[in-house]
């Protein structure tokens, strides 16, 4: 074979769902675009604030000379400074520029902190449903996931994670709130989640890094906010992104923060830094950190992504499916109503309705719908929802 | 440890060249930027091209919706389109958009391709000197990076590379114009390599890919021009960015082109398809992806570097310096008049010049200057070099 062998087992076995997608874009071919109802896919459908838009023009127009050279690999200093400010009220801590790496999306940054801690054949937990990338993530620097199922209404169960840590744990991994879950974990989730991490850290004499993607933080519903988790738990390091909060998705603009009281953090944030550079990202885009400099806390208008949350979730409610009700970002996560996800999801493809099956993501028997999308496509669904669920029922 | 003991080994194996940026850092701080000599670094002074500015401005005055969206992993297909329709006059060859996958600049380019291809164990030969990141981006995928002495005026020694290829070679990856001695290879000297591979390939029953490196393409001079990689090997990826022709390091864009007749070429794109997904670029930026749509074969005035190329050259052969002329790029390789080149580094700095030793290109005994810098920090280097000369004759 002309690839690696690794590579050709992973096209492989994710080909049931490259199955399942090529489906929606023969749908599509025969029935039009405006026909079938898409709900597999997280491109945000807002469209960036109009201060990104100025920003974007200011920089373009702008004439000083320099703008698009290379930069520490950390990326630019008065980005990081302008980073650091707003995360420190964020995250209740005193953070410094030299605590920030900028990044290529949240993507990027996942890659180069598993890049800087990972040993061959060590472990990264992560609560199960789990976004798929997370697999690929750990493996590409010689470690493995090692998913320990949610509890009720997708809580992290704390017991079953404390079972599943062992000397191989490098790293426990969450995602709040959660792609596919919508889930958000609570203060006292993660305060349980610490304890059981500082017990396990003092029992085998290193630290176990907590490594929190959080690139939903901003898109949350109902007066929640999201938990700091540099209060809850010093050796924590947070990956993040502007694709959701700006709708910026293709940009690739994002960054990493380090615990100011993380243990070691120097040679941790130079090791990062040197992973930025040597797995080939070398920097985080020049121009879209100027852009971010400049939209510290600015978003997309969350009332929006909450009308469609509604509408999707009372819509299939009315249906009879059930489902816990996402406190953020743009995903539901319902039970299927028959046991096997896949057949589920087909059914579905037969009302020209686009899902993901729960398997995708760690945890059968459930289907990933996204309600980033027009409020018609929502609607248009829902008669095809009542007819699937009517099949199995 | 609290990170990676390989990140720990990288990190302290480069430790000695982290000292001589340190030092280049310190003598600015003393005598102030312009006193010191900055030829280490490879960062274009040129600005962008006027139409690289004009385009920036359109698309930021654009108000199209979803500009800034997700797109597939390869890239937009009208930029593909664009890139192929442009390649294909370059090298001479029929290609395709479906060839093309648009990547965070070279360094990503070069990621996606290793990641593709290696098993572990696997061996890249390059000729010797090369560029440093290259033993990184093979370790990053499991492979490993075997260097081979080029020939007199730094020509591939195809014997020697013959020698060099066993069972366990993937790939040959070279870097025409090279970094860091300027040098071209001749039509001649890609066909003997290719001869090579060929024979190879059949003895041991599977392709070895030759993987040309060309960020400097179009940075050549003398009229000559660099021949094509496709025209000469079948089972040939070329890896590319725009960072050097339009001066856009920061920006991070390129790609990587798949010769339309290579073997399992459908396997081949779609696994670094993916391993552009997984690695966590997910795709090349988006908007410095339209940009370059509409910047096929723009690129800066090369007549400046030239300039720049014969000032260096003509004021270093009047000081006594042996080196081989560069035929592209904007860097000098000449050897240092001592056996230690990093010795003569540090004599270069008392005279307030900053080099980098040949070693870090595995290449001891050589030193590489940038002329990628203004004219009269060229010129005022001149007496400096003179006297580190006279030391060591």
């Amino acid at each position: 074979m002309a690839i690696a062998e690794k590579m050709t087992d992973f096209i492989e076995k994710s080909s049931w769902i490259r199955k399942m997608f090529e489906e929606g874009a023969r749908l599509k071919a025969i029935h039009g675009n405006d026909k079938v109802f898409d709900l597999s896919l997280g491109n945000p459908d807002l469209e960036p604030p109009e201060e990104f838009k100025r920003q974007l023009r200011q920089i373009a127009e702008n004439r000083d000379q320099g703008l698009h050279a290379y930069m520490p690999n950390t990326g630019y200093p008065h980005t990081r400074k302008a980073v650091a400010g707003f995360l420190s009220r964020e995250q209740n801590a005193d953070i410094s520029e030299n605590e920030i790496i900028m990044t290529c999306g949240a993507a990027g940054g996942l890659n180069i902190i598993l890049k800087a801690i990972l040993n061959p054949g060590e472990e990264v937990i992560t609560p199960a449903p789990y976004f798929v990338e997370y697999g690929f993530y750990a493996d590409n620097h010689g470690g493995r996931l090692v998913p320990v199922p949610a509890g009720a209404d997708f809580t992290m169960d704390i017991k079953a994670m404390d079972a599943a840590i062992t000397e191989k744990t490098r790293a426990v991994l969450i995602n709040s709130p959660n792609n596919p879950t919508g889930q958000v974990y609570s203060e006292q989730n993660l305060k349980e989640l610490a304890d059981c991490l500082e017990a396990k850290s003092r029992e085998f004499g290193r630290c176990i890094y907590l490594i929190s993607d959080e690139p939903y933080r901003k898109i949350v519903y109902d007066g929640i906010r999201v938990p700091s988790v540099f209060s809850c738990y010093k050796d924590s390091v947070l990956a993040t992104s502007y694709s959701k909060d700006l709708s910026v998705p293709g940009e690739r603009i994002g960054f990493v923060a380090v615990n100011p009281a993380a243990s070691d953090k120097k040679f941790l944030i130079e090791a990062m830094a040197l992973a930025n550079r040597i797995l080939g990202f070398v920097n985080a885009p020049a121009l879209m950190q100027r852009v971010v400099t400049e939209l510290q806390g600015v978003h997309v208008d969350i009332s929006e992504y909450d009308r469609k949350r509604r509408l999707l979730c009372e819509g299939l409610k009315d249906c009879g499916y059930s489902f816990t009700r996402p406190s953020g970002a743009f995903y539901l996560f319902p039970q299927a109503p028959v046991k096997d996800d896949v057949e589920f999801v087909r059914a579905l493809q037969e009302e020209l309705i686009l899902a993901v099956p729960g398997s995708g993501f760690g945890a059968p028997g459930y289907f990933r719908l996204t309600y980033c999308v027009p409020d018609s496509t929502i609607t248009g669904a829902m008669p095809g929802f009542e007819r699937a669920m009517a099949k199995f029922r």
